[in-house]
């Protein structure tokens, strides 16, 4: 374990937070609020405990898998804890669990909420709450990757902790290329929804928010009207289409852009999740058909529903936790599982993994039939080896145990299952609300202390995707054991 | 396909049948009951269809593993059809469905009912109700091979369609004669138990009738009190301890019959289970000790409800779907899933199987950080192999998405989450009683026919370890294409 080589990545990734919340002062200075010193102490708390982590950088830089993992699991936990401090001196939340869990919200890109009133609050602290989910969209050590010289070795370490999915995708050969080109699409899509909203009459400071929670696949709003607040169908539909265009994985994106965009079509899993996508609306609008005004309206009402959800960013148009019948209710809690494409911003199992499970299974059937013919599982036409489907069916049981765990934790706190069931679900596949209680129009404002811990450390092992968070726990228990690491 | 060989093994289960209804035509005949006429059609029906079917015993008796998964589903299914006509001649019924379901119910020992008023019904008729737990309790093919003349090959094939759990535990080198020690434990544990209950002062009638309840791991009562109106610490807690005891694989009771007792008590199943019992009842009794008088009676009412849950048996002494807070319900819903050991009557995912689900989740945990060691996951101190690895989290898979569609189509009909999730791991899981509308004072009434007749295909499923009911559509899948099989 060299210890040093991680203090010095860490103090980095705290400077940078400090250096991201620069656009939220400006955001204060321009609006001339008097909110806009929250953020001088903590961007200085920032600054100095970084400034003294990475003065000097280690000349042993080599860094071993764990310690990658454990780098990434930290820096979320850390990141959180000086992310809050602007909205605790703020003066807007009730506690520091409850700030806590708003920017784990935001930077796991959950857009879990405990605020009851959002209207009342200064610019600059909306700003930082939206900003963060932009920052924390493509994996904040993503970015970092691409702007800090670290060694090719341990990038890769920290890249296999940090991208979703189970394939990491290497598109070019250096890792810092590789980030440098997602980003650059990230920020692209961004700008052209900024501008298409714009178009749609959105203010530029609307826009700006409504596109970091898109982006980002978050779903934090700046009103308690949310993306309804604006009476269009057109930013609605755009927001829905942008929705669905996060969860595909980005490597399609460059396809495209270096021209291969046959192959890009070609994707096994993007053809599912738009299959998807397409059953549920149409279930969704044939069993809400009754609730909307003719059927332009339902589809439009079921597709912002479904996108919001499978994308796991969790905007709403409509107030399905109240007002729309169980089956499509089912629908919902079924995509919250089932997530967006891997290598996207998304949360969730992953299609990707889906298809695997299905496959697995489909497998398993096949032998009982067939006990000597020999089966290969394939995903995108490779053939996928033992050792992935193990891993992918692992993720699934580890997935559904921690949301178990989780719920039978919560009813400590609150006696209603749906609630509980879905707040477990929708803060570890980072989609926000749920249904019950933590509807759209519904808050977590009402668990106690330690169950907003307990959902702020699940949103981050979702955004992790289980296995660092876990790494974290074992890695103690390691070290007190004394083994070396 | 042997279809010869397939409608001769079918036509004897079906005369078997028909044998097996004349216990109850007997208890009829000694009550004086009207309703005693109701099996004679019942049991012509099945004779004369049975001997055409087994008439001759065709020359070629070779049969290859998928038939005998065939095999395997008709037969549970016929059995089922069948043994509904003398529920639907009594009268007491409200459809056809209704008897489906409540014969399903009774041969896969889920014990889920549709009646909503029990004590009405004829003696005769609620032995035939409770007797049929017992002859599904250790599966009807187990105790057809035990008395019936067939080739050893074919037994292997459909023993390995019928004992539940990952290890088909080879006790002896023949099949046969395994059948007839695990038949003869489960006998002989049913008459200690009737035994135990008559000196409990129940009535003979009464005694019977809930052992093989208990034995089957069933649940079906004899009146709507249930166990609760003999007003008695004593028959509640045997009936508790041999829920437990029925909940045990079998090979470990065969163990103790030959003297190897330290070698049964080893088991490492037997520890997780007693474990996990242990876990449960101290947890539920922690959070309804407000409930109860004393900590004596609140032990009691947890441990029966326990056992009751977690052995998939379903009688119940409280209601606990009303009056137990969400804590409680929610350990209830966790045992719902785990069910009992590998080899006993009882349904569920089998301890050895969550045992391997944790294992391979661990696994996976520790390859992260140490990605060069070579780790073996063992289960009875044996090394087990990967593909009955991914055979058991594969089987997760598919047991999580049978729940999960069952819940969805189940929302059609009803709108309660709770009651539809329950309803659907209740069937699965072979238990019977769930939450919300399913409770111990509940019943499956209210569900359409289309949704009854979905949750009997369900615990027949749950029954055959799923992979048959699969295999049996496949089959069909295939012989419309064209596939010899």
């Amino acid at each position: 374990m060299n210890r040093k080589m991680i203090a010095f990545t860490i103090g980095r990734i705290l400077v940078a937070e400090g250096a991201l919340m620069i656009p939220s002062v400006i955001v204060g200075l321009i609006y001339r609020e008097r909110s806009t010193w929250v953020f001088l102490p903590a961007i200085a708390l920032l600054l100095v405990i970084g400034a003294l982590c990475s003065w000097k950088k280690p000349q042993n830089t080599v860094i071993f898998t764990r310690d990658g993992y454990f780098i990434v699991a930290a820096v979320w936990i850390l990141l959180s804890v000086f992310g809050a401090l602007p909205f605790w001196f703020s003066g807007y939340f009730k506690s520091f669990w409850d700030c806590l869990f708003e920017i784990a919200s935001g930077f796991s890109t959950t857009g879990a909420s405990i605020l009851t009133a959002i209207d009342p609050l200064p610019r600059c602290i909306l700003f930082w709450r939206s900003f963060s989910h932009w920052v924390g969209g493509m994996g904040v050590l993503m970015f970092v990757l691409a702007i800090m010289p670290l060694a090719e070795e341990r990038s890769l370490h920290l890249m296999r902790a940090e991208v979703p999915g189970p394939v990491v995708g290497k598109l070019v050969p250096r890792i810092r290329d590789t980030a440098k080109i997602l980003y650059g699409v990230y920020t692209g899509l961004t700008a052209i929804l900024v501008i298409l909203l714009l178009c749609g009459g959105m203010p530029l400071f609307d826009a700006l928010c409504y596109a970091f929670g898109t982006a980002g696949t978050g779903g934090f709003g700046i009103t308690n009207a949310g993306v309804s607040l604006y009476h269009s169908a057109y930013i609605e539909t755009v927001i829905a289409v942008f929705m669905m265009l996060f969860g595909i994985n980005f490597n399609l994106y460059y396809f495209i852009l270096i021209g291969k965009v046959k192959d890009a079509l070609k994707s096994e899993e993007l053809h599912v999740y738009l299959g998807v996508i397409a059953a549920a609306v149409l279930a969704i609008a044939a069993s809400t058909y009754h609730l909307y005004q003719g059927i332009g309206s339902t589809l439009r009402y079921a597709f912002f529903q479904v996108t919001t959800i499978i994308s796991t960013t969790g905007f709403a148009t409509a107030d399905f936790a109240n007002d729309w019948p169980a089956f499509s209710q089912m629908i919902l809690i079924l995509l919250m599982f089932t997530g967006a494409c891997a290598g996207s911003t998304g949360g969730g199992l992953k299609m990707s993994r889906i298809i695997l499970l299905f496959k697995s299974c489909n497998q398993e059937i096949q032998r009982l039939l067939h006990p000597r013919a020999v089966q290969v599982v394939r995903l995108e036409k490779k053939p996928v080896d033992n050792l992935l489907l193990r891993t992918t069916l692992s993720f699934f049981v580890l997935y559904i145990g921690i949301v178990t765990a989780v719920t039978l934790l919560l009813s400590l706190d609150e006696p209603d299952f749906l609630t509980n069931f879905t707040a477990a679900t929708a803060c570890l596949s980072n989609i926000g609300p749920g249904l019950g209680k933590i509807g759209p129009n519904g808050n977590y404002a009402f668990y106690s202390a330690p169950s907003k811990v307990m959902l702020s450390l699940t949103m981050l092992a979702g955004r992790l995707e289980l296995f660092p968070i876990f790494v974290l726990f074992n890695f103690r228990h390691d070290r007190k054991n004394g083994a070396k690491a």
